[in-house]
């Protein structure tokens, strides 16, 4: 399975790109779309989408993990935040590709084994997963990497849960 | 000068297209884009670009002016008025329009001289000042056209607070 992980935001937008299954995981590509915070905000959004378009195209994922966002930080940065998601939730209906989201706890669980790991464990751990000679930078698109490991990872697990409780059925 | 007001939403979204100037408001058109509460939140993204981007091609607005949505509500309203916010400011961008933004409190204010007046009494208005033989139904609907008279309104406002500071300097 390939999945897109998307770390939405209008200013960086992390991008990346991991193939793999239960235990494994490799990475295809990473990046980090920005656009200019003094920009008009329609015009950010029809360059990310354009940018956001262009990688679904060309990696063609099955799906794409997008982390969800929580309205309990700073209100402007999560309007901006919001709207990146919306971008992302377009792009990939327009293709057929589905959309699943992952809280930050989620995804520090899935990569540290601790839902309250600090961001530069993460880190240590997206680039030992994937065996990177360096750490991606910057965050958002390590944050982007982990999303795309978060699935792999959960959807295995829950997997494995369903097959569990198959079983006990019969 | 026509405006396209918008108030945001998915579930519901109130469009009104107003025609004005200082002092005058006529009505061009009103509706709602309805798009399922339990559909997938990229499917209802994309019905609601096509139908947006459909009003913006038969009206051909100069504006957009869009509510200024604050998270200090439900927080999962708020995402999915600032999805449906992020289509209207693509869908804009797109085609050259320019989108403004307005409180709730302006809205009032400008359609019935208080920032704390009461929703019916808004819709009072709007059926007033454009002459509707009856009120615009759903609520929606007549905030959109709220809107798009606020824009006319505060713009001429801040049109001749311009011509007063001109004056001032001369």
């Amino acid at each position: 399975m390939r999945v897109l992980g998307v770390d939405p935001g209008l200013t960086r937008c992390g991008l990346g790109v991991v193939d793999g299954r239960p235990g494994r995981a490799t990475m295809v590509a990473v990046g980090v779309v920005r656009t200019p915070s003094d920009g008009p905000a329609g015009e950010r959004l029809v360059y990310l989408e354009q940018q956001l378009g262009g990688w679904l195209d060309r990696f063609e994922p099955d799906v794409v993990a997008v982390e969800r966002v929580f309205a309990d930080v700073n209100v402007a940065s999560v309007m901006t935040t919001a709207h990146a998601t919306a971008i992302a939730l377009l792009t990939a209906a327009k293709r057929g590709i589905p959309v699943h989201f992952h809280t930050p706890t989620e995804v520090k669980a899935a990569v540290t084994g601790s839902g309250r790991a600090e961001k530069a464990q993460v880190t240590t751990m997206v680039t030992r997963i994937l065996s990177l000679s360096q750490a991606p930078r910057p965050a958002d698109a390590a944050d982007a990497l982990a999303l795309a490991i978060c699935h792999l990872w959960r959807g295995a697990a829950e997997g494995r849960l369903t097959d569990l409780a198959r079983a006990a059925r019969r």
